[in-house]
């Protein structure tokens, strides 16, 4: 068979020059101190700044450990819907949605982009549907990260089957787009951000779904659960007892239509369980690469976060199963990428 | 060698009688109407109901899947730590430990206790002490229970590495004592309690002990993180990656002296995980029985929580392995149940 297309469907701006940060610093400065707002105008980066940007780090490492296409997002961290109100985060979300469209346009046969929202706490997710809508149509984007706490640790908007987040997902059916369920940095000291609330989030966010029936009510939506689906495929088992002990149907019909897992996981040991227990059509490479795990695991001498390795070094896996992992299952999850890759001829 | 004590660390009294449920609503709904406040008199529970509770749930499960000796704490969605204040939360964890405590004199060979806590939110956890010095010196409980959420799902207070900790901290010192980290039932609509609250708690906790240098203050104080570490296993790698970042020491360094897993994982595919990922100095057999997931699964004809089965078909244990699994380990981590056993030549 050919070889597969290396889609990385879980890649953030990590490495956005330092102009974005020095704004964002004055843009939160400001919140207390309006006269001294920054104009989104102040902010200048080239394309030059921005290529350099990408191609001595996102482009090197995919070059290097060979993936191709990298589904590009803003970056996790720096979302911080809790800073602020709905304005901050709407002209935020807006400068970090274009710089990813931005890097998508030089580098087109590497990276697409993908949405974060101008999520607000307290504030009506349909809020969000403009930016979405541009981010769609006039930016080309595949899909959006959705982040079900925007407080930032504090837990405070109901679940992801709450009504509160209907209008998003009729927006998101409309376009056929999944979400990427990802939170941001965490004001909560209880919860590090990238060891604690990324993983709790992720397995809240499974927990929120197996208990509702939302996927009743939205047939074709679907949710990519990043990290791995946090703790939910290691304890594959309590889910499956829990589903059953709350009259659910099978996970893999209750759930498994809609929700899939990327390959985040920064051991072998974990890639080998996650597809040994979760069905290959459920599961999406992707590294996160230059992300919450920079470094080189001294007991493989490969970096942590080089998440191809381990999908190559199962002894699970075969051609076929790869070539889902890889390409097959991003193609059929993010529909618009497919088309994207078809109207190429790939 | 000889065949090893099948020592369970991880049991509540979740079928306590039902009179004990009867009378705690009754001190709930006294909260508001202090006038029809309970007096802990009122509850009479029978030694012969407290044997039958127990003869025809654990011990009946115990005879069947085969341990021999169980970790006897309160049922922990029912400490509640969030309900009233301090005073309701003091009366209601004597009431629960005293029964267990007569469940381990009733059944001396199968049961021993460990206590919970009456926390309160908001409230110095040094008010726990005259509780928790009861139960070890008139009790005879070997461990405790140490819910790092009393808000139940707000997670309000300091993380477990905060001074706020260390009087109990102290006190479990002392008495040469571990602390299993277990939160209680979630008042936060986001969080279902045992398939998201539980899990999430179980990696914030090993979290906060990753970032910060509690070890180096308490070089002998002993954590047990139930539900099998959480997500920590299965994201050895990312944490590994973490503590590496943080220019922490190896976590076998770092935290391996004082945080240990049990093995309440639901399926064979994590318990092999956790047996190869976690040295096995640092895994002690439970099951949690007639907990959270109390079905049988369809896939093995067997229940989720016999955990020993997955022990037992393990391909990467030999019966050393098994005997530091099912006691060696629980026999150090608890020096309290050895000498207990020890005084009866076990």
């Amino acid at each position: 068979m050919k070889k597969p297309l290396i889609i990385d469907c879980h890649g953030h701006y990590t490495t956005a020059p330092k102009a974005l940060e020095t704004w964002r610093n004055r843009q939160i400065a400001a919140i207390k101190d309006p006269a001294n707002k920054p104009k989104v105008s102040e902010l200048q980066i080239s394309d030059d700044e921005l290529r350099e940007s990408i191609e001595t780090n996102q482009l090197r490492l995919m070059r290097e450990r060979g993936s191709d296409l990298t589904i590009f997002s803003p970056r996790a961290s720096f979302m911080a819907h809790h800073i602020g109100d709905f304005e901050v985060s709407s002209t935020w979300a807006a400068i970090c949605n274009e710089l990813c469209y931005r890097v998508a346009q030089l580098f087109p046969d590497n990276f697409i982009a993908a949405a974060m929202l101008p999520q607000s706490p307290g504030v009506d997710p349909a809020t969000c549907l403009p930016e979405l809508e541009k981010c769609v149509t006039q930016y080309g984007n595949v899909g959006i990260n959705l982040n079900p706490d925007p407080s930032g640790g504090h837990w405070t908007s109901p679940p992801l089957s709450d009504r509160h987040w209907y209008p998003v997902y009729e927006k998101m059916v409309e376009y056929d787009i999944p979400a990427m369920i990802h939170v941001s940095t965490s004001c909560n000291a209880c919860f590090h951000t990238t060891g604690a609330h990324y993983l709790n989030a992720d397995t809240t966010a499974f927990m929120q779904c197996l208990t509702s029936d939302l996927f009743k009510d939205f047939p074709t939506l679907k949710f990519l659960i990043p990290h791995g689906g946090g703790a939910v495929p290691y304890h594959w088992g309590r889910f499956r007892g829990l589903a059953q002990e709350l009259k659910k149907p099978l996970l893999k019909d209750h759930l498994l239509h809609n929700i899939f897992f990327d390959t985040c996981v920064y051991h072998q040991s974990g890639i080998d369980l996650l597809t040994k227990v979760i069905p290959l059509d459920n599961i999406l490479f992707a590294s996160e690469m230059i992300g919450a795990v920079r470094g080189i695991d001294p007991e493989t001498g490969h970096y942590y976060d080089d998440t191809k390795r381990y999908i190559e070094a199962s002894t699970q896996l075969d051609a076929q199963q790869r070539y889902q992992i890889y390409e097959g299952n991003a193609r059929r999850v993010f529909p618009r990428l497919d088309a994207a890759l078809t109207a190429k001829n790939q």
